[in-house]
């Protein structure tokens, strides 16, 4: 099969080329950067010296079977038509297609969607929630990295009515490389190294699509309070999230919800009590690690969701689609434990 | 005069002897440690080399003016009384007389208070909040360290009556520092270096702590719910509060509130809008920095205060409370910018 | 295959059982802990939390094709030879049977040989070295971490006598996983990060491991100066080694050396001229990166290599050892890039 | 008195800002940053928030008593003999002033000396070795972090004629401070994160300072290999030197003689036997530690020397230098030990 990764210099796309070179199902591997087109791989990322990974191609993409777009959001809308047109299946890891209305895209985006007619074609594809719709689609909308930790703890919840929807606190926090490879002072190693804060507090992206699917699993609207914060760390993502639970719902009720979603799930972990997550137990898999308790106190639930940004969060969720898609087995080339310590 | 330190090897006993060897005030320091009595204080800390800092001695305490004690919970207790009569000011750093209850302390630390009877002689020493109640007293319970960053936040909008409490969400995060010397898996490099996780969920001791002083500020009993997580770093201290704003409340009248209280505090600063706190903001410095902003899509207020966990929030503001305690200038060997970067 | 891992909880340990849970020719996976036996491996480590990778089991080793040995010094001499007699391979990656001078050993472990007898039928286990010894063998030592650097730098050099040996110069560097999972103040958290020191100065068991390989490369006896330092990081070693050049050698020459040495192997990449190694370039993979430079103006040359220490510096370069003695592509379940970021 | 910092808004800048702001003879404080004059100091690095330490001037110096230039090479020079001639004492933090041949300043820096007549009436501002020189001289050459580390440790010894000059080896690393403000790739925070490199291998600029250091106290001319690299970590700096000792010198006749030379000094430690110096013994002060061990094995000693590249290598010398220059008690607003942990 032919696959190709548009954006491929970007940590995200680093990460899909890293994945699939180890593939099996993948022959041939197109890589395309606008910025350095014609570059060897390896002088972009020096310890992919003497892999022979390829050359950077510009961006005529030529026929393939799948293509990984790993691009500003804008940039791949507008060319998604061509692609499907030309019977390419298209995983999207931008924001263009994870939301339905064009309407909350274009006001917390700042731009024109370039192709609105495509939103009702495009899947959200988050396949343990999502499994069925994914297989065989065309369009592939990837999560976002805080959407998928927070649907994997909250949504079977909400599904299953055990979760008061009056306040949803979304504390979350995020290694760096969740940022780019972009340099700024926001990522300036002396600024950012021994220092911890939060940032986009009430104005971050994620807010929309995280509840477009929670009110798609509770069947109302609802809001969320969401506030990323950065960890001083590359990798790794955690979200705390509080809630009030239903009247006459207790501890094992939710448990027992979770279990029932994710026992037979290769990817998702429901620890055992009292086993907190950490993002370590997934860094450099596509694992996600999930724990909650009920303060008696206060009635909230405490829920916790670890995974690792760059893969559940971006290019190994891409690929568990790809192979959704393509109907190969589901964690082909992404299986594997976290790298420990 | 004269000061001493019992528990003078631990962090925040250490951070008290780096201050307090600057401290104009201070003619004799007398330091204490269990442990390591006899020993020349660099041969525990080699970067005292040459600084003549002195032997640390057993815990006979000599006569003097001010001392203050870094010790675990139960061992200054056990000893307080006796202080006091040889007419030694005590500044406790550790949780024996913080909490006004004898039934909570000992449910949150699961052993028989040792000194009961001298709970309602001793004062919370959270200066910009009880400055007076702190002036000339003997026996002042310094705030832990998690404490001190919620309360600066919460108390002078709860005595102002600007929250609902029906919920307040307080997701905490600290640098390992805060953890202790004493080793552990917990504090392993390897384990926690490049990782983040949460700790203590709905368990922590701090918890009763900041309800007796947030119930205090309401004029009525709350409950919170408290949830710290562990930073792969070593000092500082950033919390996230979360709660409903009272009908008719705004963005602005909260942040009046915050300055009338605060605007005259060396230590206290409320950030301009948009700018919000780091931890480094406030590292190596008494310093604590604020900010706010309402979530008009859901009504809740998010509020964000960091701190140094060594220093506001233990070492430095027990020097100011001995400021206070003694009638000297406030800011005494405490005044000074953050370390950056 | 029936593969065994002695000392399965430590890091090295840990490290083997990730690799081997995806390699190929593996069926069955022995685990041993003498400290834990009887417990879930996921207890121990709750990232491998429902990857039923099985339960650790006491130390009566069933009959088995392959043992991994990664125990402390000292305890898995003792047990080699009924392990060979019992028709098991051997691959320790303790430093029993690195050494070929019982006399050595003993002077810098402090301890009697437990097996003697076993050093002569011990082969050095570095691959691209001594590929043809080890094919097939029964007792590998599995080269230590700072020699594995090292070696891979020098000895093709020094096999072709492009360097004098008056004075090598070794200055290394590890990140702090090297220290294993064992608690100490060495590697409590906040005494390690933001810091970066020396350690065994003059006086590392490395030492002679090195200065055998060398001596035995160079076909004279020589001595090195060592000096390991602890880098503020998990994973990762470099060692950067000054030397003096033959008469009349260049930078070309020696660069032409490692060339005709490495050009064929996998996981040995001597970089393009000017780009240095990383250790983030190796970490997570098999694989060691070498650059060096001539200085014209002191004659000296700089040799830099780096490597993940836990993999090619340990269970990597074991599995590829195994590889080598069964048969196997010797890449098999160790290929892959680094992780990166 | 009146005091000035050109180039306020970097690292060392900053770093003066906030040790000026504590020294009791340095009453107004004049702030210059040609990039951003015009705004509040707070607006800049916001951790200053509230504590009115100014607004950023213009760069029309007004009459000062001394001025800080913490520019970039080059733009210094060309200014420096109006400041003199209104009687402003001038520090250079920069690189212009430090070699005395402006040949070699032309050759290693790439540009034409904008104020050759100058370089006779510069003295190199290292205290502890030529304090007599300094004293209310004008000009200050304020050393570079490399060459101040290296030449505590070395200058003594080979003015004693100690030490072999065949080969001097220097092995130096520095936190990621060292490296600026301004953003690169090469500072991004996920690029050197649980990273390690050497980088300037064999051409960094602090080479020919060293030399000519060096050459001074040895006598005649001497070459010194020299590599830098970058420790995962903001602060601090440690070199680890390498030199053959002189026929009949012992470790003892080594430590003398630092002993001797530093024995009254307060910045200086000469650590007790076997301790060896960490970055954080030095981090937040300005003193140095030093260490040194002769390997009986191969003739060399081992010298290690720790500072904290912004203050012992940038700001806290410098305002040493202004101490002597101006009379004033040499430690004044500097002393203090290091922030732990």
């Amino acid at each position: 099969m032919k696959v190709g990764v548009l954006g491929a210099t970007g940590y995200a796309g680093q990460e899909l080329v890293r994945l699939l070179q180890c593939h099996k199902e993948v022959k041939d591997l197109y890589l395309s950067s606008s910025s350095v087109a014609g570059e060897d791989y390896d002088s972009v990322y020096p310890h992919w010296s003497g892999q022979n990974v390829g050359i950077l191609q510009d961006e005529n993409v030529p026929d393939l079977d799948v293509l990984f777009c790993a691009l500003p959001h804008g940039l791949t809308a507008a060319r998604t038509s061509t692609f499907l047109s030309r019977n390419i299946k298209v995983i999207d890891l931008g924001a263009d297609f994870r939301l339905n209305s064009v309407q909350i895209y274009e006001e917390w985006y700042k731009i024109k969607h370039p192709a609105a007619e495509l939103l009702k074609e495009a899947v959200y594809g988050l396949p343990e929630l999502y499994r069925e719709q994914i297989r065989g689609q065309a369009l592939i909308a990837n999560p976002g990295c805080y959407p998928t930790a927070t649907l994997l703890a909250l949504v079977p919840l909400l599904r299953n009515n055990l979760l008061q929807t009056g306040y949803l606190i979304i504390d979350a926090k995020s290694g760096v490389s969740g940022a780019g490879r972009g340099v700024s002072l926001g990522t300036h190693y002396s600024e950012v190294n021994e220092n911890f804060k939060a940032y986009g507090v009430a104005s971050h992206r994620h807010t929309p699509e995280i509840e477009q699917e929670l009110s798609r699993a509770a069947g109302h609207p609802l809001t969320v309070t969401f506030t990323p914060h950065l960890v001083p760390m590359t990798r790794g993502m955690l979200v705390t999230i509080y809630a009030a639970v239903q009247q006459g719902v207790n501890e094992e009720d939710l448990r027992r919800c979770w279990l029932e979603q994710y026992q037979d799930e290769e990817f998702i972990h429901v620890l055992p009590p009292r086993t907190w997550p950490q993002t370590k137990f997934a860094s450099g898999s596509n694992n996600a690690f999930l724990q909650l308790t009920v303060d008696q106190r206060t009635g909230n639930v405490v829920l916790i969701a670890a995974i690792d940004n760059l893969i559940k969060g971006a290019a190994g969720q891409a690929i568990q689609n790809m192979n959704l898609v393509m109907g190969w087995p589901e964690g082909q080339g992404i299986s594997g434990t976290a790298l420990w310590p």
